[in-house]
């Protein structure tokens, strides 16, 4: 069912690996609500993944960027702008990567080269991205940011490692250059805290089952699927949430607020 | 603009006065959207405003109900639902009332039967109608609640007075009814903070025009207003945004999460 | 051990029922540390505790006062005062009573005459016994006021019932009294959000137990206990803590920031 | 006065730069309270600063230590505890260092050489602190780390600049290290959020006069001087809170939750 949300609109989506993907369901979404797409990815991403079925099922260029490169996104954002023949409406952020938790190492014996990098790629990925489109000036009056996050970066989820911090330091970029540029150019940003999600990313969590099936006993509507996140990100794109902005909104089925569940009581009765 | 994000779905619709009313616009643009309508209001409220003029336009019955009054609550939905034919699919709540902001009474010398009444008309009222509601089973799966509150709920306010404790336990309902709900029947509960608006109940504040001066200077986008309210209501309505229950959401240009503007220290500089 | 923190001070304790009250801990505590002491509860309590011992033990006045009578209180402080020979210095507020949960009635079944009766004891008790203190100028200034509360106000445990609104609205007063007594006379006001402690009334929670246990599985340090949290307040009522204000202060092992602990996975994939 | 809360402890305290630090009157406080302590800090505050004038008051080695060299922070804790004859009981965490502060880049075009290195000493460097004390068992059963921090980590104040970003994620690794070092040694791990201080560091931020005032006149017990921050951080050093971890304490007069004040609003009139 699609509603012509983003009808004339223009896009840029990061992080769309393969179809499990939320950038993946998001482009998705975008594009039957109407928008124009414009996919990136870094370009180790592009190989391993499998973009180029989605940019042609969506009539979507592909353009690499290393978000650790400022040349990268400045060349993204110019050739947007040349293919779209103006100025981006929308930015989805989906980005994210750390190699203490790729080699498992514990949060407490971290490697700080290591952590350097994960806060290059999954955070200051997000100022970069923003600092170049103020520059350039690409991102329309009342355009619509989001970045993808995860409640980690209030609450302690072991495994997650370094990843809460960088979420941490992630959310914290949002509401700053959200004020910004939001000042300046009334775009807004904000940052969505979405369940756990099997995405091929998400999968590579030591103890990811254990902890997703957790997470669904401990949502009063279960866990959030990536095509329901791709929904809500629709919303946070279109004229309808105009005055929105600076915040961390939580797609997770109530997990956020909810303490225990009947549910999680009788499973630690056991 | 209208997308029919709300085609086919039904509504109910508390507390719209006057046109100044954020519930009059939710009620418009609903409409608007798609939906169909039951307006409801105490009676005294009901004698007060000029609420036959939007139930004309929108082609909405206006069923009285007093808030406090169960049976009220009970015929309501009763009524609404024969209307129908049918479940409904969303509420809105926008109630409030306080006799202790009314008289001016200052918060350290409040009237306790006071608080009582403003207790059970501003917050108790969202924990009767969705006790009603389950108890008909008048909402339908995935239905959506709204409730409007303030951001005194967080942080005080002086002149916002007992109306910041009632807001309080209304988040607070929000949340551990949005719980019990949505685990039995799939229904979300979530409040909208909404920046201070010139409604003719907002107005009734004591020093409402200083502060919302102070709030225009404090928000990177400015206040959000009572359109723009009314359509970011629609989104949590749709069914583009089914996994988000128990939040509380900031509508209101980024005043929340603003700890000073450059506007405001140069005011302080004065 | 003792340090003198209180040497000198003189303090209101409300809610000591017996000797597994954090309330007769605090007194404890606090005549220990050098403190002057007035007891006081509800008639009722009075006659179902053992207070007389405590009362005994730290040579401490028992004054009975219903907290739903303002006279009550004012007597209280009247005579509180009358034995100080002047003004008060700490105030401990450890009051909760649902009918709603003594009776086990579901949180979306809730009679709302036992609700006004659980809001007025468990919280609006906070508001008077403080709107009483500022009319008869009872608190020395840099005076310190402590509530107890749970983390149910933030987040949902079902069977804590409308105990959760109760709180939520005991921490908004903390808040806005706090804003009020502090610019006036720098008397402060600070709820503290402690674990789940095996007290009388506590253990009369449906589920306690099996909760009590998953609360101590997903706390860092474990659950914090009825002593530890009479050291802590120790502290809010000495000197050393003058400007904390208006502030929700968890004392709980780190359970409020832990999201999961290895051990609650463990016992999730039982 | 003295207590002696904290007689026969030892700690490590970081960043005492002259008689204005936070740092240097907490080990005034700290000594008063009868611990033994070690002054540490980089090199360069070393030279820049007095801090031989503290260490004869105190009766402390001054041990240099630049927190981006874990080999200097190992030789820190391995001479101290020499020193001692024995582990540490606490530590402080005081520092902070944005270039990009220093050299008035703005927010949005800020240089992410300067950032990277702001986040490696004013962040990172608490987790190399932790990770080292870890590796070593340099920290005793309930010992206590405090890090101090300020509330630009939850909202945006414009001039704070990236510093934000920085206290965000310090406060993030004091939440995830707490939950480790909480769950294998008992180590405690918290933040403490203080209101703006006229330190040496904190007067280089620009407009920071301005915003000191207005930060005054939004607390209703005004600004919290170094004095109070320090009798506050000897609380969380001692045995009285022992359960407290992995938390964010305001300690700022009341300005966390106050959205705002009857000083504010008549200025915001003129």
């Amino acid at each position: 069912m699609a509603y012509n949300l983003l009808k004339g609109k223009k896009g840029i989506i990061f992080g769309a690996l393969d179809e499990n993907s939320i950038a993946w369901k998001t482009a998705q979404h975008c594009y039957a609500e109407g928008a124009q797409i414009v996919l990136t990815n870094a370009p180790i991403a592009l190989r391993m993944g499998t973009i180029n079925k989605l940019a042609e099922e969506i009539q979507a260029p592909v353009i690499p960027a290393d978000v650790t490169v400022a040349a990268d996104i400045e060349n993204l954002f110019t050739q947007a702008m040349e293919h779209f023949g103006g100025q981006v409406d929308f930015v989805l952020h989906s980005i994210g990567m750390s190699i203490n938790v790729r080699k498992s190492i514990p949060y407490y014996e971290n490697n700080y080269e290591f952590t350097h990098k994960g806060f290059d790629i999954s955070a200051l990925s997000l100022h970069r991205v923003l600092q170049t489109a103020m520059k350039l000036d690409a991102i329309s009056e009342w355009g619509s940011v989001v970045a993808l996050t995860y409640i980690a970066a209030q609450r302690v989820f072991p495994d997650y490692n370094d990843m809460a911090d960088n979420k941490a330091v992630l959310e914290s970029i949002a509401r700053n250059f959200g004020y910004f540029y939001g000042s300046k150019k009334k775009v807004r940003i904000n940052t969505v805290s979405q369940s756990p999600t099997r995405t091929t990313a998400g999968s590579g969590v030591k103890g990811f089952d254990g902890f997703i099936n957790y997470a669904e006993k401990m949502s009063p509507l279960g866990n959030a699927d990536a095509d329901q996140c791709a929904d809500y990100v629709v919303t946070l794109f279109s004229d309808l949430t105009r005055m929105v902005t600076m915040q961390n909104l939580f797609h997770d089925g109530g997990f956020s607020f909810t303490g225990v569940t009947q549910a999680v009581i009788e499973q630690m009765e056991k």
